[in-house]
């Protein structure tokens, strides 16, 4: 591969967090990334390494407070925004303004086929949030708590499950990458949603995930005798992941549908892992489903079907960017049971927004993400 | 209380396990009870601070291998049994043989009333393994692969879980104790399926456990760098533990029923937390589910049902043979997730065998089970 | 033993730090001890079960401010102050006074056969936070910041290593709870310094704690995902129990000594264990050091000296108030390794607290301590 | 860089051990190796992600038994060997007479200007064994009680510690990599004790080291449960890397020197920690210690002394191939306390064998080492 002249400018907003500092593990290797920006409001003046240790020695600029970047002259190719929930609204739609091209008006929205070449030239903005993530903004207040502060960008924003949206993807000046949780279980059952392999009803999403789901945040209950040597449910019936699963599941299937999600923390750093309970449409069978999933994901990098009997464990996926979906027969007649297991950190998060980068670039989509997951 | 003149003189086979260990640990403290014999065959000739060097100074016989017990000397009072499955049964018929009681016949059996009477002064017999749990043994050669080599006395055995069986403990010779997943599952949905208060359709239990439930033996899978930093099911829709729990919910709701059962292994030593997702009945809230549950155990020392909104956690009972239950409304209507969270070698295995030994001998349940949990 | 007609009236200041959990969770199963207060200013009117689940059900008090407590009508016994360092000498102070004894005065301690009887019918105070470890209140002000403000009450102080002062914590009014590391450190080291087995110079403490040791206040350094996997060295050359252990050390050896102390946090919740490297004196060696330290402790029910070959390890002392000390001879001639383990809850601090409660209280001094370690 | 057209042709003997599994990990995506060989005689016949899932979907060959390998056909460039200690030595003899060029002889040893020359063609073998690491073999068979196969490939083994033996490195047939614990140890301690900057007695090397460096075999001492939640010594004044890292101190300092070693066992996967405790030369301190360090490593990539107050965590070098160290002074004087850590796995076996294959093969020092550490 030749290395091209020019690297893509990269800013990351909310640098201090573990998504951010994930964004930076994967991004110093990229060959055609260059981070020239990284902000963290608290650890503003900071060198990274003070911050991360295990960044150090990797000639990246301090840190910033979001509000003393002086963005003209910066000449940004793309701003990854690992800022905290409702803070990103705001955020972005400056960005989008101060850097010179605006809001794409409403026409332009309208014929999509233009899109791309509108933007020409423009920053490109993937959000990490949930801020974009909703597509009605009623739902987004409901379950956020607040008005959206931007609703055009909204209507702009693509969802960013790269192996369900890739051509708008590419297309796209805004992605909003999905949570870890939708992640993974929309991976696995959209394409069984809209191949009509299951029904609609009884979806149950059992989760687990490591504590770094939780980020960096001071919280008693993150502390590590707290959570060490124990694990328990959170948010049962009440996640903000759920209404994100639903809306793109709804679009699968084509009716709305309600699905039940309980997530549970696990003494462990990183990993994912989705124990889904699904009902079989009319003469399915869990091999039916293996063989749809199998098919669909054949050519994906990411996303590997496992064979028959074989156990997905996120132990087997640390620090990659890999997902993996078993399936297995219930002895329930008319069920089945799949197991989906993700990094949260990276393909939950920070390596689904640079695979997505890369689509938004012309990359090969694989590009810093190729590292083989770190076992034991 | 008054302190009894003579002690209890109580035999442990199968001490150097896990779950044998932790018979020590609790009896060691029982202010009526003397542990007598210890048997472990591959380390008969050690002492018990050899193979567990947290049980040294307690004044412990060395261990035996129980092939060379001379039985007849003993004067056992009472033998706890924490083998492997399908070598307890010959055994367990051994013992209540060779201790000169030999079997009840069927006559005594059909009048359970004379029962007490009849073993008077007998060995009693308590199991923590899986071969006296499943009342038909056509059950258990389909789950196990072996016929049974003591129909008769199976059908003796009285099922151990002590809040459902507990008169018929105080009378029982043989109490086979339910394995660690069935204590929770049945704690928490025997009650509401004897009451009709969900429905025997579509239960699906996601359960998780900590390493200690696989045993000491040496498995790849169990080494630390195997387990750590990660989490898998196993056994999906093939654990043993199945049958045991579907034969106790089916007689609870008075029809058979067929339950979803997914374990998982989760980095920790001790802890389970089951997530049981039900069908609520009609008119049923989860509210009336908790409000029932809590009536239902409203006077047990060791079963709670916590208040709206309080969650179950493993770190919360580590240690101590309390099972915690919580109930919370899905925002799928229709539905119920409880959460149910115990100590698998206490609550799941040894403390319940003991809470069961002292009904068979008309002492306080509680005695020797009183400690807080430990935490962190 | 017969039980004592009337209890003994416990206050725990502090009560929701984890040393405070540890007293509670301890003191409960006390037969002679009943707890009647519980302060915590920061959770002031809250149950102890919202604050420590595993505590519930206990029939405790809730939580009061300290600022909030009537002292006068309490009647109380014994107050347990598990306070932040610098916070307890006014209040200790505070409840000499306020209890209504007063000060003894300078007569009274220099004339130390007529104490007892001085103080009969006195609150007493088991202090568990550092403000009256320091016999010189000028070294106290070297390593902590302050002037003392209970100079009079630190002479009258008894330093609570159980072992060594038991008879003078028997007629103390106000016992200073050695800290967790030189517990260990002290154990080991005073007969051999005292018996002039090893040389004062090179003595070097590596000891390694589990994260329990630094509290549950919110600092990033103890969140999971920064202790997890991973271990670092802190207060290099610079913890404040160094002091603690050269005074008591140079008062074994009847000459000024320093040590090198260096602290290690390692991924696990309980347990402390600290390699002491030392010089041996002429003519000794290592196996002179075992039997030394066996003789010493041979009659103890918490320090136990280890056989030859045998490894101390700190889940094997996890939860109760063992210590266990391992003498190994190096390969360099004339040195020594020692090896010795605590939990740093228990014998550490909470549970030596209570050992020396009941040597104030005339009671057998395993009272409430004598549960067996829990493993796994 | 432009790729070379033909890949170095690599065989990994004994793939199947956590150290097989690591150079596996990294050589997979290095630009210039090509694994065409592996081996692993327990589970020969098996695909790798039968044994490693994490490792699945690389295009591996399936593994082997070491003696069903035909080696003249393979056209091997390199050969990884990953063998348990003392099994090494005869395969070693075996490859490098069976892939046609015999041993080197004497007086071709005799003449190290020449042996570049002599083996040009050959192929190369990178021990990881403990095999050839002993420059004596009487040394060899005192601490491995045999007797060395191989006495002849000894004397021309390069000793692999990359940064004090480069240039020897660059020319060597055959390396042999040094064991974890010596790698710390020796980058910290060689270029002190060569420059005189400490003195010869006294060094006392305390370290701690994650479970993965026991390797994957099955002892019950390795089991998630007897590991988790505790810590422990072993091998105390008896550890086979004793002899390894005095015979290189030795060579260092002029005179022979021995060192007191204690590794621990601790509850993480990765990640080594040695607190080296020195006595200072005249005249010397901490800080010069420290410049010096600093001047040695300072256009090292992976060996990066840090800045005074800075403490190195093993939690900041995981999955990397650096190594940190930290000087400091204590509170002694005289005295200084170095903490180096490293990845067992990475600079302490297969990273460093990478990095040496990279040297003899000419190719940049860093490749397929680049990737920054994992954390959380």
């Amino acid at each position: 591969m030749t290395t091209s002249p020019k690297k893509i400018r990269a800013a990351i907003l909310g640098a201090s967090g573990y998504t951010g500092a994930e964004l930076i593990r994967l991004l110093v290797r990229h060959p055609h990334v260059e981070i020239v920006l990284m902000t963290a409001d608290r650890k503003a003046g900071q060198s990274i390494e003070t911050v991360y240790p295990h960044l150090a020695g990797l000639g990246l600029p301090d840190l910033m407070a979001v509000g003393d970047v002086e963005w003209p002259g910066l000449e940004l190719d793309v701003v990854f925004c690992a800022l905290p929930h409702a803070t990103s609204q705001e955020i972005i739609k400056g960005i989008l303004h101060e850097t010179g091209h605006g809001f794409v008006d409403e026409m332009i929205i309208e014929r999509p086929a233009d899109y791309a070449n509108a933007i020409k030239g423009s920053v490109k903005v993937v959000d990490l949030s949930a801020d974009f993530r909703l597509r009605d903004t009623d739902v987004y207040t409901k379950w956020y708590g607040e008005y959206h502060q931007a609703p055009e960008l909204q209507k702009e924003a693509v969802y960013g499950l790269t192996e369900q949206y890739r051509e708008d993807i590419k297309n796209a000046r805004l992605v909003a990458c999905p949570g870890c949780f939708p992640t993974a279980a929309l991976l696995t059952l959209m394409p069984l949603l809209a191949a009509q392999k299951i029904k609609k009803d009884g979806i149950i999403i059992d989760a687990k995930t490591g504590v770094s789901g939780a980020g960096r945040s001071l919280r008693e209950a993150n502390l590590f005798t707290e959570v060490s040597e124990g694990m328990h449910p959170y948010g049962v019936a009440s996640h903000r992941h759920s209404p994100e699963i639903e809306q793109e599941l709804s679009k699968s299937f084509g009716e709305d549908l309600y699905v039940t999600f309980t997530p549970h923390l696990v003494p462990m750093n990183r990993g994912e892992l989705e124990t889904i309970y699904v009902n079989l449409a009319e003469d399915q069978t869990a091999d039916d489903l293996r063989n749809h999933l199998q098919d669909c994901y054949q050519d994906e990098p990411f996303v590997h079907v496992v064979e028959e009997g074989v156990m997905p464990a996120t132990r087997h996926i640390r620090g990659s960017n890999l997902c993996l979906i078993g399936v297995f027969a219930d002895r329930v007649p008319g069920r089945a049971i799949l197991v989906t297991v993700l990094d949260n950190l990276v393909k939950g998060s920070s390596g689904q927004a640079i695979q997505n980068m890369n689509l938004m670039f012309d990359l090969p989509e694989t590009l810093s993400l190729e590292q083989a997951p770190l076992f034991p």
